[in-house]
C-alpha cells in the first residue's frame, strides 16, 4: 500500500514524465515555443563606410572605411565581413571557433559563396540557406531548433551583404551609374552573427514562425518593400494569432528590411486585420541609415541589414534592460532576375523570431 | 519507509526520466543520432526522357517525355517538377499538402527560385537551403531534426534540378553546342520528394552527419566530381569514426553524385584512411543513367540525381527489405561561375544520412 509521501513523490515524477515527453512545442498552427529556450551567448557586427556614419554607428563591433576590406574583389570583401563577424563573435562568448558544431549561414549571392567560401577556413559543419534578406531570422530559427532539440549545445546564424556585390548581381553594375527610384533601398555592406547555447544568460530566443511564399504580384525590382509587406503581413498575423498575443505585448515589433514603402504597406495590411501598433513597430531598413541626411532613398536592405541591426542596437537593448521583449520579423524578396525578365513577379517571406531577456 | 515494490517502481520512472533528459543525441563530433528516429511516410520521383530511359525507368512515379513538362521555360519546368514530386509524395502518405508544416527545399538555380517558384502556390512554411547537389541530404537532415525535436509531426524535403537551367547558369547556353571533356556530368532532369513523420513503418532516418566545406584546389568546373570526392572522403570518415562502424555494417553506402572520376577518388582517399568497401559502395550519378549507352560522360549530376534515385530505388528497396541500412551521402559542389572567373577553387560539401528499416 502506498502512504500518502509516496503517493506525492510518485506523483511528481510521473507529472515531470508528461511535461518533457508531451509537452507540444507547437503553438497554433505556424508557431513552436522553444521548451528550453536557447540563449545568445555571442553576437558580432561587422559593418562598411556608409554604415558607420548612420544612427547605429558607436553600436557595431567593427567599422572597416575601406569597402574593399582589404580583399581583391567585392565576393572576397563579402566573405571577409563574414569571417570577422563569426570571429569576433566567438571572441564575445568566450568560445574558440571550433566549438561551434553548426553555422546555419546564406546570402543574397548565387551559390551563397559568400558564405561558403568565408566557412571554408573554419572546419565546422555547414548548413547552407537561402532566404534572401530574411536569412538572419531563418538562421536563428533553425539554430534554436538544433539547440532545443537537443542536438548541439553552441549553434551559429551567420550571414551578410555588401553593396557592391548585391548592385552588379541584383540590378546594374555601379560603374552605369544607373537612376535609383524614390522606392530603392540601399543593400547594407555588413555582417552580422548570432551563437546560441542550450546554457546562458540570454537574451533567449522563446518562438519561431517560419513564413510562407507570399506573391501579390509585384513585379518592379525597385520596389522590393512591396514585394515584402504582404509575407510581413501573413507571418505577423500568424504569429499573433498563434501566440494570442497583440502588439502591446512587445517592447519592439521590428521588420527586416521593408523600408519605408513596405513598412508603411504591412502596417496598413495589419491594421486591416485588426493588428494596431502603438509606435513600437519599426524596421531595420529605417533604423540603420538616416534616410535625410545619407540618400539611401526608401532605406536599408540586404541579408546584412536585419542581421547588422539585431546584432547591435537589439541585442544590446535586450541585455541592457531598455527592451524586454521583441519580435524580430526577417523579410525576404525572393527576388530573381531571370525570372523577373520570363514576366514573373517577385514572391516574398518573412520568418519572426521572438527574442526575450527571459525564457518566458 | 520504502518498501522494495515502491523503491522498485521509483527507480523505473527515475531511469525513465534520465533517459528522457539526459540521453545525448550527439554521437562522436560531428553525428546526431535521433532519439526516436523520423519515418518515411512519402515519397516520389519525377523525371524527365532521358532519365525515363536509364536503368531505374520503371521505379519512378512519373516520367514525363516533354522536357518542357508543359511549361513556357524551362525555370518554370523545373518548378512544376518540384509541384508535381510534392503532390505526389503527399499521396502516398494519404496526407493533404496542407498538413506538411515545413517544406525544406532548394535547389542548383540562382535565388533557388525553382522551389520558392513551387511553394508560393502551396500555403506551407518554406525553408530556403541551398547545398548544391547535397540538398536533398541536408533537407532530410533538418526535416528529420525539426521531426526528432518535437517542431514538426511532417515534414518535407524537395529538392530538383533541370539539365537547361543548370547547363544555361553553370556552363553555357544549350544552342552553343559546346564539348564536353569526359570527366563532365550530365545534370539530371528530376525532381524528388521525401515525406518524414514521427509516426510511421520506416524505414527511418537514425543519423545525420552534417559536413565542412572541404576544398582542396580544383578549378576545373567540369570535373566537380573531383572538388566533391574531398569533401565525402571528410564526411564518411567522420561519419564512420563517430558511429563506430565500417562499411560491412551497411548493406549499401552511396554518395550524392561524384560520378566516375570523383567516386573513384573518394574510394582512393578513404582506403588511404582504412575504410575499405567490399562491392558496397556506389554513387546516384553511377546508378541513375547507363553510363555505356547514355552518352553522359562520368554520370549524373545536380540536386535532383540523388534526390530520384533515393526517391526509387533506394526507399523501395528498404521497404522491400532487400535493404536494411543504407548510408546515404549527398555530395555538393558550391561551385560559383564568378568566382572561378576570380581565379577562386570549387568547394565542396557533403552531408550523411543514415537510413534503416528499423529504428536502429
Amino acid at each position: 500500500m502506498l502512504n500518502a509521501e509516496m503517493a506525492k513523490i510518485l506523483l511528481a515524477l510521473s507529472d515531470t514524465i508528461s511535461e518533457v515527453n508531451m509537452q507540444s512545442k507547437r503553438v497554433g498552427n505556424y508557431t513552436v515555443r522553444f521548451q528550453n529556450p536557447p540563449s545568445v551567448v555571442g553576437y558580432a557586427s561587422v559593418v562598411g563606410k556608409k554604415e558607420g556614419e548612420g544612427p547605429l554607428a558607436e553600436l557595431f563591433d567593427y567599422v572597416n572605411t575601406d569597402t574593399t576590406f582589404g580583399e581583391k574583389t567585392w565576393e572576397k570583401s563579402e566573405s571577409r565581413m563574414q569571417k570577422d563577424a563569426l570571429t569576433l563573435a566567438a571572441n564575445k562568448a568566450n568560445q574558440p571557433i571550433s566549438a561551434i558544431e553548426y553555422i546555419f549561414a546564406g546570402d543574397l549571392i548565387n551559390q551563397c559563396t559568400s558564405s561558403s567560401y568565408a566557412i571554408r577556413e573554419f572546419k565546422i559543419p555547414f548548413i547552407g540557406m537561402f532566404g534572401a534578406c530574411s536569412t538572419m531570422a531563418e538562421g536563428l530559427g533553425l539554430a534554436a531548433m538544433a539547440v532545443d532539440g537537443g542536438f548541439s549545445n553552441l549553434a551559429a546564424a551567420l550571414t551578410s551583404s555588401h553593396f557592391c556585390t548585391a548592385e552588379r548581381q541584383y540590378r546594374s553594375p555601379l560603374e552605369y551609374g544607373a537612376q535609383r527610384t524614390p522606392t530603392a533601398q540601399w543593400t547594407v555592406t555588413g555582417s552580422g552573427c548570432v551563437l546560441l547555447s542550450d546554457n546562458g544568460p540570454g537574451p533567449f530566443i522563446t518562438h519561431f514562425t517560419a513564413g510562407k511564399v507570399v506573391d501579390l504580384g509585384i513585379t518592379d525590382a525597385n520596389n522590393m518593400g512591396a514585394a515584402m509587406a504582404p509575407a510581413a503581413h501573413s507571418t505577423l498575423l500568424a504569429f499573433f494569432q498563434d501566440t494570442d498575443t497583440s502588439p502591446s505585448d512587445y517592447d519592439l515589433i521590428v521588420t527586416g528590411d521593408l523600408g519605408k514603402t513596405g513598412h508603411g504597406i504591412a502596417t496598413e495590411l495589419l491594421r486591416d486585420d485588426g493588428i494596431i501598433f502603438s509606435g513600437n513597430f519599426s524596421d531595420c531598413g529605417l533604423m540603420v541609415y538616416d534616410l535625410e541626411k545619407q540618400d539611401v532613398h526608401a532605406g536599408g536592405s540586404g541579408c546584412g541589414c536585419s542581421a547588422v541591426v539585431l546584432c547591435s542596437k537589439i541585442i544590446r537593448d535586450l541585455q541592457s534592460g531598455a527592451l524586454q521583449k521583441v519580435l524580430f520579423a526577417g523579410t525576404g524578396a525572393l527576388h530573381s532576375p531571370v525570372c523577373i525578365q520570363q514576366g514573373e513577379s517577385i514572391p516574398g517571406i518573412c520568418h519572426a523570431i521572438c527574442i526575450s531577456s527571459n525564457k518566458q
